[in-house]
């Protein structure tokens, strides 16, 4: 039998620190909870964690991206200052350590510093657990521009606004202003919960994607995370845009947000790509399985995500993504090579055709299938291990069980 | 470290034969695909198996199951004769491969032959791909009495009712007639589909649920499958029965049936067990964990499924099922020990306090974690290898190479 291979995925959605508390926000708190008080247990977490932590998360991180056929991630990074808010000697410390851990681990990285200037969308100040996260524009624009120098192949430096309500108008047309000569990623938070609409809607008057529309030149450079909650005229909007939406079906499912609307999007031929986000799952399998799943439920019927002539879900939901991701990961990583192999031999996939391959994959359950991965020419995961997975665990290991014996 | 120890859980709903075309059914063959396009699929697929193939699929199934998990099985059984209709020579024949496959893996078996008479609630026949499942009462309780020869420790045998729409009602009186003095497990498939209420509703003038609760003493030996859809006196209804509701949330997502009303069913103190039915993925982790986002999606809230007391979800989901998948597998298995032993090694275990442990697992990802399986003081899976994996996954990969290469 020879082998199947695939192009990598990319992971388009990451924050990777988050990786470390999997499992940590599954009690209740409130019986109420919810994304917001989710967000105060992921602020606590926030709070713990210095440079070599982030390296030492987002390479164990990395290596499990990597073995279940992510080859390329997008990550939203906002974690840029010390504890109280100050910025580190070198103002990239964080931003750093993500490159190494990318580097050490071979994935490629689209590093999208991440704008966050206010509480909400009234204006408030930043909360004492948010001041790790804020920049005024103009060291924010030093930042991405420091951080600039090193690109090469396997970096790709793009920008992000947190969301509309972190982000105030003037603020964000500064941004866009600086950007506007470049061939970037631009990365937006947007209509992830019921909450950020019914109060755009009443600060602003009109929804997050129909204001954000309405005050920026959205076209393809756009990554638009979440857009959950859309109206139809919105979903026919984004679409003709040319931006492409993010979906994260395993985050949007643990932290309650809602189902996106995707086959009045799809009709309307718009883009998506897919990301971990918070990491309580960390496979492109369970993504795009529960991004189908997720409207089978809605809709009580089954294939829905399928294309004019491409039947088979499994492969229309791979094609998309991929395509998807490249936009979404910028047109640096997009040229790069990579490989993932499936285990053919494995008894889930010994009988089944090519065509049948993407299907099996994706809808036949939780063992790890990916093989062999290569990046950029380089085998980082052979015979489903990476090449440096030991070390990197023993690390992550050390750095986590730090907190957990305080 | 020391080890972290969990009761292996009961996987409460299979067919096992389904494991075979996992991924087969996932592209569109009408745009309105739904359940009954699927189903024509599945009796396609039915109809290609001899009880030779059978068993090497379940067995193939089963160790995927101790892998993930399950230390016990209840199989919903109705493919019994061969192609035209006719008993095998031997009219156990396809029972007895299940218990073959259940005595060479170490799983312990519930096997529910499944009484199936009509096509549909207007009593219509079977049709040809039916023509497999079919019984007069007569013999479907003679082939349960002779399986009863043969149960032990390690298998139970129960019975099952396939459905309102596939069993008269004078033949199910008669089936629970004879069966009243025992205390064995009853199960039947209700209300997995909108479009089994309408029929019920249009034909027998009430709700499937209903129906069933009205006209049979349906008591703590009963486990209805499914059961999505409810009305609000349903719910309380069938929480007060005793009869465990037995979850496929992986499954009910794939076949797109819809959401259980499961905090108003835990609020009415309903019990639970959950099943991994089709078979499109076999690991209790997803089940769990689809279950509580399914939720989530719906009410748009986090950490819904927690009890009066117990507030983290993954130990009450846990709890729960374990409770229900002994009632759905009958006294005598859940008299047997099992222990599967997850891997606190892991780096995604490590640092975990015990109370962490289960929502960790639960909601990390889909990772293997569990390293050893014991079931009655037999050690069937080792450092997450079953001790007969690879001669039962040989054969599973001849059977289904044999089909696909037609």
């Amino acid at each position: 039998m020879t082998d199947f291979n695939l192009p990598g995925l990319v992971n388009a959605h990451s924050h990777a620190f988050q990786r470390a508390m999997a499992g940590l926000a599954e009690h209740q708190t409130d019986p109420a909870d919810s994304f917001w008080t989710w967000r105060e247990q992921m602020y606590r977490y926030a709070g713990l964690i210095e440079p070599d932590d982030l390296q030492a998360i987002a390479a164990q991180l990395y290596v499990e991206m990597l073995k279940s056929g992510y080859t390329a991630v997008c990550e939203f990074h906002y974690l840029h200052h010390q504890r109280d808010g100050r910025p580190y000697a070198d103002a990239a410390a964080m931003s750093r350590a993500l490159i190494a851990a990318a580097n050490e681990t071979g994935i490629d990285l689209c590093l999208l510093p991440v704008l966050y200037m206010q509480g909400g969308f009234d204006g408030r100040a930043l909360s004492a657990r948010q001041r790790r996260f804020g920049h005024e524009v103009d060291a924010f624009l030093r930042l991405v521009e420091t951080l600039r120098r090193d690109e090469s192949d396997a970096l790709q430096i793009g920008i992000a606004l947190h969301s509309l309500r972190a982000v105030p108008p003037e603020a964000m047309h500064a941004v866009l202003a600086a950007e506007s000569e470049r061939d970037r990623p631009i990365h937006i938070h947007i209509a992830e919960q019921q909450a950020e609409v019914d109060e755009c809607l009443a600060l602003r008057g009109t929804r997050p994607v129909a204001w954000l529309l309405d005050h920026a030149e959205v076209d393809a450079r756009w990554t638009l995370v979440h857009a959950t909650h859309l109206s139809a005229p919105e979903v026919q909007a984004l679409a003709n845009s040319e931006a492409t939406v993010c979906l994260c079906p395993t985050t949007e499912a643990n932290l309650g947000d809602g189902l996106f609307p995707m086959p009045e999007y799809v009709a309307a031929h718009g883009g998506f790509s897919i990301g971990s986000d918070s990491h309580i799952s960390v496979s492109p399998v369970e993504e795009l399985r529960l991004l189908e799943y997720g409207q089978r439920l809605r809709l009580q019927r089954r294939c829905i995500a399928v294309g004019a002539e491409e039947k088979s879900v499994g492969r229309f939901l791979f094609d998309q993504s991929l395509a998807g991701g490249h936009r979404s990961a910028g047109a640096r990583i997009a040229a790069n090579a990579s490989r993932i192999t499936l285990d053919v031999a494995h008894p889930l996939l010994a009988a089944r055709s090519d065509s049948e391959m993407l299907d099996t994959w994706i809808f036949s359950g939780n063992v790890p299938l990916v093989r062999d991965v290569s990046v950029r020419g380089r085998d980082v995961v052979r015979d489903g291990h990476h090449i440096d997975e030991e070390r990197i665990a023993r690390r992550y290991i050390e750095t986590v069980r730090r907190w957990s014996q305080r």
